[in-house]
């Protein structure tokens, strides 16, 4: 068995998720293709990176990942396929998979990235404005049929990155960022727990709002009360217990989260 | 492998397609069931049957299509078990297949209509609200078993149509109509772009903004342009570039775009 | 082929379903992991316990339900697989279980419940807030690769139960209640049909409006009418016709509606 997910800004509204896994299936008839999330925001890069980037690694080795949040589609931004550690990749070449390479590098693992120019593996009829359907789906197809990553393309080097935002250094402390806010209304950030090295003295500020030290899950507090806790991939997480951390500070990814070490 | 797919517009909050799903694979356990889209407008039989026609010749031959938008569930409908072309559709015999059945005609291929009145092939208990779990699932399974559609109940040949909005042809050019809204917010119409016929002299007004031209994709336009594009179906879309047409024209289904040629 | 099926209130923006389904799939590459439903209302036990108690029992018997509404993930509330009749169950030990115990009771099918407590079938590294991941996908897992349920953990007799709310009787009927509302804004209550012993002269009150006797489906009544309708699974169901009945209505899940028989 092998895997094909999918990454993308769709919504379910419309059917294209549905084509999309027709192509597939049309072509690898055993693959099982798995919905990672269509929900993105539209167009929204950023989002779709730290969210493929957090689901991918939970798969089994040799998963292909197709992801689809488009902005450029139809322009003359390459189509991708790439081979990062034991996973592949397929899909626009617009930074997307930036924390994933990152990840490899630091890692020492394989890093691969083909130009999808081989029209050989795509659609016969390829639109302007639906590759994910003419072109990354049938070549994930392929590629999960045993068509080497060579066929599909020229081998590149220089695959697009986009700057991922990271937590700054400040004489108090840290500068970190809500990256994701999930259906809870919880709030990810991009500040590591174990940058707290043990420090529990700690006071998390955003707009405006305190939350003094870091409790070891939602339920140790009271309904309504505003907490920090260590979040699922080690992250601190800023949350409201049962309630909803997002609506109750009107707060939006990329909004500051000053890390305060009392002193 | 076979292929059963689903057309709803059951939304995702209930349930009730999980319960589709397995009383499809309690009698074909080997089946893969494939959501073609859960999000049709409530009873909108037109937007399920713009929906399924435009999904379902992404599918490989043989798949069999569940479509259930169903006002008249319970009344003296009929159900119905279809094979048009090359693929399999069940469900009530509302119209919603019409844009497929014309399809089929067109291309004269097969057209074969069963009013499902064999209950061998139901649930043992079926109830007056729910025929996609107690009627429409477990037909298909049986179907994808290999039940051929003769068992199924009676042939018929009268199948329900429903009055698909076409263009207008005028003195400047044509009448056409928003036909679907996708998460992006983008208006499909139902002008094809070959009836353009290489014309770039064109004008599109909808709800008293004007759009000039056609463009090769959205990103040949800046952030916020209208733009006018050949969408995947070879239909005209308008689109806002990274943006949702939908909320800046406040567009609904159904809204007329002017097409005008200039002379 | 063997079934996981998934009921959570993760919702579909975050990736987090699929991440489930890359843990399942990585332990267990050929069982068919299906979506009962991820719109639970964020931490409601209660409407998670409706909702899976209705769609588990048209699964196929050895069918694993993973089920996550967690509130207390985390804190020291225990992790739980169960075997009630002929299915299966895993998730937190909160009483989400609560009504399909109650009929497994009442059928006198087996019952047994394990406390998680095995480590060595859960994944390596255990986070505090994403138990659904870290325990109850790969436990899952497991047990569909035919792990028997005493290597998972111990014996115990005394899973947390929840109260349901249940019809009262009162001098002219009783006293019933909404339960869920679908995406049709359908109100589904907890009145049996059957407790209305073929009377037809009876009204339902809800929120200050009546709706008199109990019509066959939703399609014999005008468009906008309220009506009381015999729902799929044999209960009193009201809805407006081709409408919404919880706009209509303002309704919430827990509304009171009296049955008056009149005499």
């Amino acid at each position: 068995m092998s895997i094909i997910t999918l990454t993308t800004d769709f919504g379910h509204r419309s059917g294209f998720t549905g084509v999309l896994k027709g192509v597939i299936y049309g072509i690898a008839p055993n693959v099982t293709v798995v919905d990672i999330g269509h929900g993105i925001a539209a167009q929204d890069v950023h989002e779709g990176a730290l969210t493929l980037w957090r689901a991918c690694k939970f798969f089994p080795k040799d998963t292909i990942h197709i992801y689809i949040v488009d902005p450029g589609v139809g322009t003359a931004r390459r189509a991708l396929a790439a081979n990062l550690g034991s996973h592949f990749f397929v899909g626009p070449d617009n930074g997307l998979l930036t924390p994933i390479i990152e990840d490899a590098e630091r890692a020492d693992q394989p890093l691969k990235f083909v130009h999808l120019d081989n029209p050989k593996y795509w659609l016969p009829k390829v639109s302007r404005t639906f590759h994910g359907r003419d072109i990354f789906s049938p070549v994930a197809a392929h590629l999960s049929n045993g068509i080497p990553l060579a066929e599909l393309g020229s081998f590149i080097h220089d695959p697009v990155r986009i700057k991922m935002v990271r937590p700054e250094k400040t004489s108090t402390g840290w500068i970190a960022h809500v990256t994701l806010i999930d259906n809870f209304g919880n709030l990810a950030t991009d500040f590591p727990a174990e940058a707290l090295q043990g420090r529990t003295d700690i006071l998390f500020r955003i707009r405006g709002t305190e939350i003094h030290g870091v409790v070891d899950s939602y339920g140790f507090r009271a309904l309504g009360d505003l907490v920090a806790v260590e979040d699922s991939e080690d992250y601190i997480e800023l949350a409201e217990v049962n309630g909803s951390a997002a609506r109750r500070l009107n707060a939006k990814v990329g909004d500051v989260v000053e890390v305060i070490f009392s002193e």
